[in-house]
C-alpha cells in the first residue's frame, strides 16, 4: 500500500516510528505492507516511487529539521502537485488545523480523492468546515475519507459511536473535547488560583500553546463538537452552526462554589437533535465526564443501553498515530484485492 | 432469521419488546427479520415454526407466568430435545448463572451449535467455566458464538476493545465489573455506614439479590474477568485461576481513610499477561474508574494509544436486551447470503 504523508510533525514522525517497528506484525496480521512513496513538510519533499527509507527519513527530520534534506530532487511544482501525480493507494493529511478556511488541508484532501486515493485526515479543519461535500466527493471517486484522529487523540470516541452500538440510536451525546481547557479548569479548582496563573501553568507543561486562543475560546471543541454531529447524529452543521463560548470568563469563585456544592465547571460540548452548543457548565463531581487534567470524555446516551461513557487522552504524537494507523487497517480491509497482490 | 429463544425473564422479554417495537426499522437498516420460532421458560414452552405471536407471548407470560400459556402443545422431551429438533438459525441462551457447572447453558449451547444454529448467549456461566472448548466447537460447526452481554450488560465493553482499538496491543486492562459491590461500597462511603446497612439498602432497592453471595465474594467479577481475559487478551484461563477476594471484610474506618486521602475503595478486576484477579483495593478518587452506584468502569491500557476507559451500567433488561440485538445484527452480517432471501 503506497502512503503520501502530507505534513510530518510529531503525528507524522509518530506514525512512521510505529510503521518502522511494527513492519512484519502489520504484515502478517492485517496484510498490510505500507510504503511511505512521498513525505512533504513545510520546507521540502522527499519521494520514492520505491519507498521511502523511514529511518533516513525520521534522520533527516530530525539533523536537518526537514524532509527536504533526504535527497535534493524536486519534481514537483508543489503539494497538491505531488499528491495528483505521485502513484499512490492513500494520502495522510497532516498539515496543522486551519479553521478560518481549511487550507491547505481542503486543497489536499480534494487532490487526493480527485486522483483517486483513500484519504485519512487527523486535521479538524477541513472536516470542521466541509463536511457534507467532503463526504460526498469521496462517494463520488469511490474512496474512503477516514478521520479517526480528528477527535479524541488517540481514543476512538467516533469509532465507539459508529460500531460499538449498532441496533441502539444515539439520542444525544455531552463531553469535554478539549484537553487543555480541561487542565486549566480543573488547575484552577485543585490549587485554587486564577485563569491566568493555570493558563501560564499550562504553557509552561506544554498543554496550551503560545496563542491558545482556538483552545480557550472553544474553537477547538467546537471543531469537534461539528465532526461529530455530523458523522454520528448525521447533521448537516458548520463550527459556525455551533453556540460557543469559551472559558476566560470563568472565574476563581465561581469554581469554589461550585467545588463546595460537589460540582465542577468543564467547557462541555453538546449536542442532541436540536441543540449544538460548547459552555462552560457545573457537572456533578460523580458524572463519569468528570475527569481531570487533559483527559477528554464524552458521554452517548442511547435509546436502549442508556448512558456510556469514554474516556481517554485527547491529544498526543503516537495516540494519535495509532489512529491513523486504525484507519489504514480498516482502508485495507475495505479494498476487496486480493491478500497477496494488494499488500 | 428464526430464533429459539431460552429463558424468558427480564432480558428475554426485553428482547421481544424490542423486537417487536423495531420490526420495521431492524429490516430495512440491517436486513433483519426476526421470528422467535419457539421460547422456553422453567415451566413449559411455546413453539411456531412460522413464528410466535410476540404480543401474545408477552401476554401469556404477564397473565399466566409462563409461555406455556400459549398453547397447550408440548411436543418436545425437554430443552435440549427442543433446540436440536427446531429448525432455526439462532438460539438465544438466557438461562440463569450457574457457575458451579455451567448448566443447564452448556447444554443448550452445546445442542445448538452441534446442530449448527448461531448461539448468543447472555448467561456468563458457560463461558466463565468452558470457555476454549466452546469456541472450538463453534469454530468446528462453522457457527457463531456471541457474548456481548454477558460483561456490562449494555455497555459494549468487549466489543470496545475488541473493533476500537485494531493495530495497537491492550497489555492490561483493570476495572469494576460487579455493579452491586460497586453500589453497596460508595454507598458505605457517602453515607457512612456499615457493610450490613448498606447491604440492605442495595437488597431493598433491588441492587443485590435475596443471596448475594456471587457479588459480594467477588464471583461474579471474576466470571466477567475471565470471559475478557480469554477474549481480549487470548489468556486460556477458567474461573478457579482467579485470585479472588470478595467486599465482606472491608470496614467503613477502611473507607474513611482512603476517603480521607482522595481515594476510594472498589472491588477492581485486573489483568495483564500474568495477573488475574478480583480485590478490594485503593484507587484514586480522580481515576476514570472511580464511578459511583451500580456502574461499571474498565480501563484498558495499550501499547500506543495509551489508556481508555469505558463507562455505563452493567446490568438492565433493556440494557442487556440491547446487547443481544447487537450481536444478531453481527450475526446477520456475518452470515454471506443474499439478503433478501436470508432476511
Amino acid at each position: 500500500m503506497r502512503i503520501v504523508l502530507v505534513g510530518f510533525g510529531v503525528v507524522g514522525q509518530s506514525f512512521v516510528k510505529i510503521l518502522l517497528s511494527k513492519s512484519a506484525e502489520l504484515y502478517s496480521t492485517f496484510g498490510l505492507n505500507p510504503r511511505v512513496v512521498a513525505c512533504v513538510d513545510s520546507d521540502g519533499m522527499a519521494v520514492s516511487p520505491g519507498g521511502l527509507d523511514l529511518g533516513r527519513l525520521l534522520e533527516a527530520k530530525r539533523t536537518k529539521k526537514s524532509v527536504s534534506a533526504y535527497h535534493d530532487k524536486r519534481d514537483y511544482l508543489n503539494t497538491t502537485d505531488l499528491i495528483e501525480n505521485t502513484e499512490a493507494e492513500v494520502m495522510i493529511e497532516l498539515t496543522p488545523t486551519n479553521l478560518e478556511n481549511g487550507e491547505p488541508g481542503i486543497s489536499h484532501i480534494v487532490s487526493a480523492m480527485k486522483t483517486k486515493k483513500h484519504v485519512i485526515t487527523v486535521n479538524k479543519g477541513p472536516m470542521a468546515l466541509a463536511f457534507s461535500s467532503l463526504i460526498e466527493l469521496s462517494n463520488y471517486n469511490n474512496v474512503r475519507l477516514a478521520f479517526s484522529g480528528t477527535v479524541g487523540g488517540g481514543t476512538p470516541i467516533l469509532e465507539f459511536a459508529k460500531k460499538c452500538l449498532r441496533g441502539d440510536r444515539i439520542l444525544s451525546f455531552r463531553g469535554i473535547l478539549n484537553g487543555t481547557t480541561n487542565y486549566i479548569l480543573s488547575k484552577m479548582e485543585e490549587d485554587e488560583i486564577t485563569f491566568q496563573e493555570a493558563l501560564a501553568d499550562a504553557k509552561q507543561k506544554g498543554y496550551a500553546e503560545a496563542s491558545p486562543r482556538l483552545d480557550i475560546e472553544g474553537y477547538d471543541a467546537a471543531a469537534k463538537l461539528v465532526i461529530m454531529a455530523n458523522w454520528i447524529m448525521s447533521r448537516k452543521v458548520s463550527i459556525a452552526d455551533v453556540t460557543r463560548r469559551g472559558i476566560l470568563d470563568v472565574d476563581l469563585n465561581a469554581i469554589r462554589n461550585a467545588h463546595h456544592d460537589g460540582k465542577a465547571i468543564r467547557l462541555i460540548a453538546y449536542c442532541d437533535n436540536d441543540e449544538l452548543n460548547v459552555m462552560p457548565l457545573e457537572i456533578k463531581r460523580d458524572d463519569p465526564i468528570c475527569v481531570t487534567g487533559t483527559l477528554n470524555a464524552v458521554t452517548f446516551s442511547s435509546e436502549y443501553s442508556g448512558e456510556k461513557t469514554i474516556v481517554g487522552r485527547g491529544a498526543g504524537g503516537l495516540e494519535t498515530a495509532s489512529a491513523i494507523l486504525r484507519d489504514l487497517i480498516e482502508i485495507r480491509d475495505s479494498i476487496s484485492i486480493p491478500f497477496d497482490s494488494m499488500a
